[in-house]
């Protein structure tokens, strides 16, 4: 950490900003500049609180100079983390893609959606039992029976599920589920993360509409600072100013991410963008930029779908963007399990 | 609800669509343009998916024309909300200022400070018991031993306690507190927005700092729809580009929700812009917007605050505030109790 | 246009609106719905005032149907333009990469950098003479001496030309430039958009960090209201809240453009994410988008480079982007010449 | 300048850019810490290109300490600069209203709404006569002959006046203007504000609609770098998510500024909400935050007006938010004259 002091500052607060330093158990190197003076904090600086220092009337700023998350920081784990769902592997080398409906409905189309996809070539099996809604008056999803239509589905096609938990109180509802997602809107949730830190199974982590790629790692370092290890985070688009899609799909956030953390990274093309028609080229654009799978939503008759029927794909829509993004894997050097 | 259908397109698509409309109970009137066609759809329309429509081929264009949220609506309710807390009065003619430490740290800290802002002309106390903190390894609030420690300063001073819930498993504890605050990162955390809409009492719900008026309003509804009238609510900053200040306070939101919805609305200075230099002239400005009240942070000793010491301001500033505050307000017509 | 008119409205007032809305020369189709009725203006509606309509007391909402852009709209043209630079080919079925350094710095460094580039596949060539550069004490370019510089360099590759115009008063030193670039800050210089639209040459057209996409259309159609016909948009980045990466590319800017406008888009990596690693999968995402082409900066000796340095590559790292994109382009169909 | 050096990077590239620096003429001091080795830069760091060094594999992170604006700096000029339009002064202890219609349409019109708002205590005239919009097709302004009758509107009244120049080429013509406005959408047209800089002229700089605090301090910088002394900020709004008002205004902006210039700043209610009726609360919160003067645009027949007539004023409301304004300056320790 580094602390910038005024120039012309008087010695006394000077010094007592110094020993304060000192008792905290931290060494100070000084450099002394023309228009400022330069303190460097050498040590454990995560107890230092920098907006409290911020605030002294000799500071003129503060700087962080080191990361504050650890478990997910690829500065302490070099190598890519592989995250093993039933056989399949994703991060690394290795490249997924989850579909399904955005909400489960009944038995007949969670099978018939989860049949279609595997067709087509999707590893893993999303839809929505519970449904975070804007408003409450909206369809809120089929709850813990929509859960068992899922497992339902698992069993008919052997596709994993991946499906939304809201709430701590059905945590339990949960223990067959293979990956346990978390919604953008409780990606700050902080006693949500410590709960599904504790399940041991892989969690999907998206990325909040106004988060910092950097806070995304945070809520990742609160579920793995309760023994988790296996988290896969989704870049599913951010608000700006631009209302022709529904967010701004970020997929610099890949790279970059790639370069902060060794865990795996997803995009969801369907939620960024709400657009049907724009879920080809931008899940083309994620493998480009380096994703490790992709979060594609899929209903057999899109015109009767409960809720975001406007982003989602038909079965044939999907297989062509399938095809295509399999071209592409190979220049990408990512493959399948 | 309004929709513009293409020029040209087939007429077979074009029945259909309408006759899908008049299925859902609703009438189709039609005008036809140069460009295009527009449908307006009457009727209660609260169940149509507009993402849905808008994905249609021969659709170019689908718009809401009224807003999905009645409870918090002033069209149905055209007087001010005015809550009353253990008689302080707060919406309508009536202003209050809620103050005291981010954090609650101990008993004799909690008491001084709630001693001090009473003094200096606070109505109501406000403190941390549980923390939502970015990062797993910080300060997470003293929990329940908190909440005690705040009944014991409202005994001493007669403050009634506004104090934010993070958790359904905590709701049993809160049964003395005054006022339940939602923080910003639960805007959209609907289980805990259902749990606490049953519990009847008044709830401080802040913005989230991505989150639009409207969403505000529809998170007011979850709360509502359960059957409370007392929501009070806040905005705080919300995310932009410019990086002087933590977050941009948008106090333009005070004189539009006055106009979408008859819910009071308090301004919290200390935590939209993280610096405690920026609170006084920041309290002025939301007098002038037009607030029913002001959230501020304030400690003792903001050098050993245990979090967001940059932004608490000491007694004897706070007083300050409150002193031009209290000239300002008969300019706007407002006053206490 | 639609105009939502509240219910119960005073008979005078709504008679009035209608009469005056009909002075203007437009119809008017009624429905009365429940909540509200509405006026469905048919005609030319260009030169209605929303703005205006919408502050009137009885008016609840206005809304256009039909986009302010007409030269660069797709629905009145509907076949890609395809421009034509010295037998290169951008829109449509073909691609273009446009390579070099950030400033033009000598004749040696830009025929070095621009003999690199051709080498590695670039077929165009860029290079800044007049710099926008936030600071008034900053490199502000080479200038006129520069433009000179750049047709040496054409001279020896046979590579076009694309560099930035900043004012009107240096327009007759771009005779011989092939494209005249509009930087992201004069997006909306409309005086200096007008002046190009008048040269007849080919435009790139930038677009400015808080610009929707359709501000960036209403831009192309100055100059194009000028009777240029040849503006090639390119995507740089828009400015959010997310610290990582300068800017955030947004590349559903891509398939979302390509649906409002026949013109061609290209987009710049470089300049959009600020950092040279970055610039690799961001090329390939770009791609995937379905770009028309990429702007790309490349210099000989980045750390010497005067300006912009840790965006440029290296001529063997642009040479290992332009292979993986070389293996891409048949996936989306696209193609070189 | 901060450079953070990586753990364990190889000595040749340490010691190759420890040389480098000292080639610049900077001075080097050394912190070696346990995750890394801080440099500290003493000296003219302005001319050290921070991007670049962040580009070189050896470095974690480069940060500024010393901001880049010099004569808009607090720092070297610690009194406010007041300035003096003809007698009226803004900044330090005084403010001022300037008022006056969207654009001028004729000498009727500009005369009347200047008696007006000077009836009503508006203290300068605002009024466009060159008016950068969206689109080209909509009114672009009377040009050179709006002009005229500003200036006829100051022979009536007195009034000194405020209006906005588009382009260099229309320079000569502003010789009896009072205040050259530059516009947001210009405000980084770098020609633009060197060439008012040499005017000599009070220059009033609106802020960009995505352009941060430290942006509009390097443009005020471009106009000071030329000799000009007196810049007048102006705050109108920025663009973020929300979509009820036209940009959100930023009033912590007015503080911020205040700490980090000595230049006055104006606040524009109108141009930043769009919206007629929240210029009274929005103005008066403008004062509250500290601003030195507000710009309210006031017709005298909005229904009429041919540009942005939803967020003029007639002249009695207008006369309704000096009233109250009036109140307010004596609670902020400001005063006209």
């Amino acid at each position: 950490m580094i602390i910038v002091v005024k120039k012309n500052c008087e010695k006394s607060q000077y010094d007592s900003l110094v020993d304060w330093i000192k008792e905290l158990g931290l060494d100070v190197h000084v450099s002394h500049g023309e228009m400022s003076t330069v303190l460097g904090l050498v040590g454990d600086t995560t107890k230092v609180d920098i907006d409290l220092i911020s605030t002294l009337d000799i500071v003129e700023k503060v700087q962080k100079v080191s990361e504050p998350f650890k478990n997910a920081n690829r500065k302490f784990h070099p190598n890519d983390t592989i995250v093993d769902i039933s056989g399949r592997k994703i991060g690394g080398d290795y490249f997924q893609v989850i579909a399904g409906p955005c909400s489960v409905e009944s038995e007949k189309q969670i099978v018939e959606v989860a049949l279609a996809v595997k067709e087509a070539g999707a590893t893993l099996l999303r839809g929505g039992a519970f449904k975070p809604r804007t408003s409450p008056y909206a369809f809120q999803g089929m709850g813990v029976k929509g859960l068992e239509l899922l497992l339902k589905a698992k069993q008919e096609t052997g596709l994993p599920i991946v499906t939304e938990l809201m709430s701590e109180k059905h945590i339990d509802d949960f223990k067959d589920v293979d990956v346990i997602q978390i919604g953008a809107r409780n990606m700050q949730n902080f006693d949500l993360l410590k709960q599904v830190g504790k399940t041991g199974k892989p969690i999907l982590l998206k990325r909040g509409l106004a988060n910092t790629l950097q806070e995304l790692l945070m809520s990742a370092e609160y579920i793995m600072s309760e023994g988790a290890t296996d988290v896969i985070l989704c870049e599913r688009g951010i608000r700006t100013f631009e209302p022709t899609t529904r967010n701004t799909l970020d997929l610099s956030a890949v790279p970059v991410l790639k370069n902060m953390t060794h865990l795996p990274i997803v995009i969801d093309p369907s939620h960024a963008t709400g657009v049907a028609k724009l879920v080809e080229p931008m899940s083309l654009a994620s493998v480009g930029a380096g994703a490790d799978g992709l979060i594609i939503e899929v209903h057999n008759d899109p015109k009767k779908a409960l809720c975001d029927g406007a982003q989602s794909l038909k079965p044939e829509q999907f297989k062509t963007v399938m095809d295509k993004v399999n071209l592409m894997l190979p220049i990408v050097n990512k493959k399948y399990i």
